[in-house]
């Protein structure tokens, strides 16, 4: 047989111009606030306008990057934080046909360089409070062409930076008149390193189309179910995975966007959740702790505030719990990854949820999340053979789906196996779609043969009213191979003992899962974005003794 | 330059095996919930399963259409009402890489013939109440192999059809075991023919990915907004345009299914939508008008119900100002177009029309509805000149977007201008991209959301002996919208009666085609350069008032 018969319909691809041109159209009028990075006070903190002056920016910036040099599948990054200049650079970079490389600014400067140099960025638009970072980054980043400072000409970097470009003044040189063109919707878009696994960073590169569709499926209902209705305050660095794609979605639906700039502590996130009435908003558990403290010190509210999505770390329920009865907003936990642009699940329950038990029903509540059409989740078992989707058996999960990467940058390996991504979680699924992530394959705790969550410890620890953090961590034993430490650091002014802690243990979990130690620090070790850092509290405590076991000489 | 860099991003194309996949996967036991065509009393007279028992019976379907011959690019006709086996129908046959050709059982006996000709289905699915249609069409369709009536075994068909096959015969004799083929997402999933305009009816070829795409589109918050807590009963047909597509976005979604076989009564439809809670609905204003009637009539509420999408013809204010007041239920107008697969637009409100005075909001509220993401529309001049989207400027609305065909199945010429399908009507956008149909260039009248061609009727009209010249015209209607009109000059001599002219169109159209009235006049309005002006003949009937019909005050 030749080729398949072909439907009747336009060839129409998949881009990152089409969602600017959609918003332009459709939504010219709709705002974009930022708060500046700039030094300013009263209103002008804060940088307003709409789709339409946006996408007239974008296409000069578009005809000011051709100025710089830049071609087609030239990489160009980015260190800054969440605002508007950072979104023109989203649309034109990509839409022109480059590739937009967004830096997590708070990495160690060799990993920032290293990364610079492995995309092999042509130019770098820097925020102006990043100005000392891009002076100890120019000896090393020799491939790079041009700085360009995200500011206007007046502005003045706190150090001297040779040959500096200013972001204002290439966009006065140059018309709005720009034909964005038509590329295969295949083609490369945006670039995000993913640190924290083992060796060196590891490049993602997504595709117009990958960041299309997951725009799709990142409005509907089940997911975050954002419309024009919403105002929608991404706190998750557009650095970090694209910001969860909501830059990119804001442009399909035509909600408000509000960016925080620089500023992500309690205070200057509840004065935007007010002053713009933000209904929708996104981050990882560490900034909704900070704004849950914030809002009690202060007794606020944030009556337009419906739901915050929570990633990037499991949520934990007394969290949960405290937003839910101090504020009457729902946490809503959800799941990805960089490999996966990250889309993978978000907590949305089904009317059959409703009639559960309040316990029952908040196990639910309290799961990664359920996919959406467009992620095909499984959970295998050593032997690669596929484990049921029973909501109890626990297995290596795997991922397969059209915004998900198959290598990854310049990789020469593919990660996959039989066309699956593995995520390195142990999970659950259940027949409902619902992940439940048991542990991290590495974080597990293998004791006499048995695994042991150090997740599910945790959350208990944390439920207890002097804990302010909680980490469980595997320490060597001689007898049962790995027993779990718990670590802790306290609320400020608490009090409280090993023995309580452990105590407070009875009755919630099988009794030898129960810590065999405490330890009490003032600080867990966390990553630029929030994430624990097992790796290295495990290293920290690698020669612990837990007291009245008896070690070999 | 040679090919640009892609993204590394898994190929997975957007396929309708893999709506399937994931309805068994995360909603394999939402129920659908069909009312059965064969004759059956009390809770028999409703079929119920879930997504993971479609899905198993879908796969001994694709089994058996390769029992029957059933080959990659084969059309398999149905003639049949919405009901479950019209849904795993559209499943296993586009599923397995044949294209699933919906006919409508309604057109007149030798428009049917032709199109199952015109498109070469091999094998043809009919519900039971359409045996006597399918004796018709026997002897007029020699190219078809198979005719399969839906049912089972005992159920006996009120004529007697030679070879006849059963459905339930052929899924018993197969395995549910089966692999969906990796096919490619551009090729031809279904096949479905609009009649109405000059000439032969036309077919509209739609491929796995414009059906996935448009899915994506059709369950976002501003679209339809469907949840997984939704209960959608479409009317609308799923032989017209796959009932707006609801079957498949079904699947994407999760949301309960409620089909109403061959019964689109007021009493009928109210039973449902009580039984079942449904919480969504869609068809054409006739179906609306009926169940207001008789929910009048019976004192009935639907208190689930929320939402009713209206299409197929324009939202009278009168019907949507009577479902909000003694319902409480929205009708939500929309636009689309058989070329569009059909989603063009929907009627959802920002925000900013909220404030509106109540007479400027329920302008906005009756217009067509705004674009989604996946539709561009653009008014232009008769110089083909591109004109502003002011919401006041009429122009020809041309629509672009990757569900909309670029030339008809068999076509020879392409019936786009630029790249731009003329959709024939004539509107304003605005810059919320909202699409007010103000006229409609083409000859078309559409009575009860179906179209009707008026050239055809003149044709008709024109081969009596008795008349000179012949016009058929909308005029308005209660109950069905539009009915055409026949306005005569008669040849001089000729006598004839209003009866005589309308017995004329027996045995050579469709009863529902046949013109409601005759008009006899002196003299047709012409242009300078002979052309007919319907416009004005539409403004001098504007009045008309058809005998027998009762119109309100």
């Amino acid at each position: 047989m030749g080729d398949p018969m072909r439907g009747n319909i336009m060839q129409q691809p998949l881009l990152i111009s089409s969602l600017l041109k959609h918003a332009e159209r459709c939504h010219g009028d709709v705002a974009i606030v930022s708060r500046r990075v700039e030094p300013a006070s009263g209103d002008a903190r804060f940088h307003r306008y709409d789709w339409r002056a946006l996408a007239a920016r974008t296409r000069q910036l578009t005809n000011a990057l051709a100025g710089l040099g830049v071609q087609r599948d030239d990489r160009v990054g980015t260190l800054a934080w969440n605002g508007y200049r950072h979104v023109e650079l989203y649309y034109a970079v990509a839409g022109s046909g480059s590739i937009v490389h967004t830096i997590n600014p708070r990495l160690f400067l060799e990993h920032i360089a290293w990364i610079i140099n492995h995309a092999e960025d042509r130019v770098i638009f820097f925020d102006l409070d990043l100005a000392p970072l891009v002076s100890q980054l120019l000896p090393l980043c020799g491939g790079v062409r041009h700085w360009v400072l995200m500011s206007d000409e007046q502005t003045q970097p706190s150090v001297d930076i040779p040959h500096l470009l200013r972001y204002e003044t290439l966009l006065q040189a140059e018309r709005a008149q720009y034909d964005w063109p038509a590329l295969d919707e295949d083609q490369a878009a945006s670039l995000c390193y993913t640190s924290g696994t083992t060796g060196h960073p590891k490049g993602a590169l997504y595709s117009h189309r990958s960041i299309v569709l997951q725009s799709y499926a990142t409005a509907m209902p089940d997911v975050l179910g954002l419309s024009s209705r919403d105002v929608a305050l991404p706190i998750v660095p557009m650095f970090h995975v694209n910001a969860w794609n909501l830059p990119y979605t804001a442009a399909l639906v035509g909600f408000r966007l509000v960016l925080p700039g620089a500023q992500m502590d309690g205070a200057s996130l509840s004065e935007l959740f007010t002053r713009e009435a933000v209904t929708f908003s996104a981050g990882v558990p560490t900034v909704w702790l900070a704004l849950l403290k914030h809002a009690r010190e202060h007794a606020l509210k944030f009556p337009a505030l419906r739901r915050c999505l929570v990633g990037g770390s499991a949520l934990p329920r007394s969290l949960m719990e405290a937003f839910e009865a101090e504020l009457g907003v729902r946490l809503q936990p959800s799941w990805g990854m960089t490999e996966m642009s990250p889309l993978g699940a978000v907590n949305s329950l089904k009317p059959k949820h409703d009639a559960l038990p309040p316990a029952q029903r908040q196990r639910v509540e309290l799961k990664a999340g359920r996919t959406p059409f467009g992620v095909a989740a499984k959970i295998i078992d050593d032997d690669g053979q596929e484990l049921p989707r029973d909501g109890v058996t626990t297995g290596a999960l795997m991922v397969q789906g059209p915004w998900i990467i198959d290598r990854y940058f310049k990789g020469e390996t593919s990660p996959l196996v039989d066309g699956w991504l593995p995520t390195g979680d142990i999970a659950t699924l259940d027949e409902d779609g619902f992940i439940d992530i048991t542990d991290r394959a590495k974080d597990l705790i293998k004791s006499g043969g048995e695994w042991i969550s150090s997740i599910e410890l945790e959350n208990i620890a944390m439920s207890h009213p002097a804990v302010a953090e909680a980490a469980v961590i595997a320490v060597a034993h001689p007898k049962w191979d790995e027993r779990p430490l718990l670590v802790v650091v306290l609320r400020p002014g608490a009090q409280t003992r090993r023995e309580q802690l452990l105590a407070h243990y009875a009755g919630r979990i099988a009794k030898w899962w129960v810590p065999d130690d405490v330890a009490f620090v003032a600080e867990l070790p966390h990553t630029a974005t929030g994430k624990l850092q097992k790796l290295k509290l495990r290293e920290q405590f690698a020669a612990h003794r837990l007291p009245g076991v008896e070690y070999p000489a």
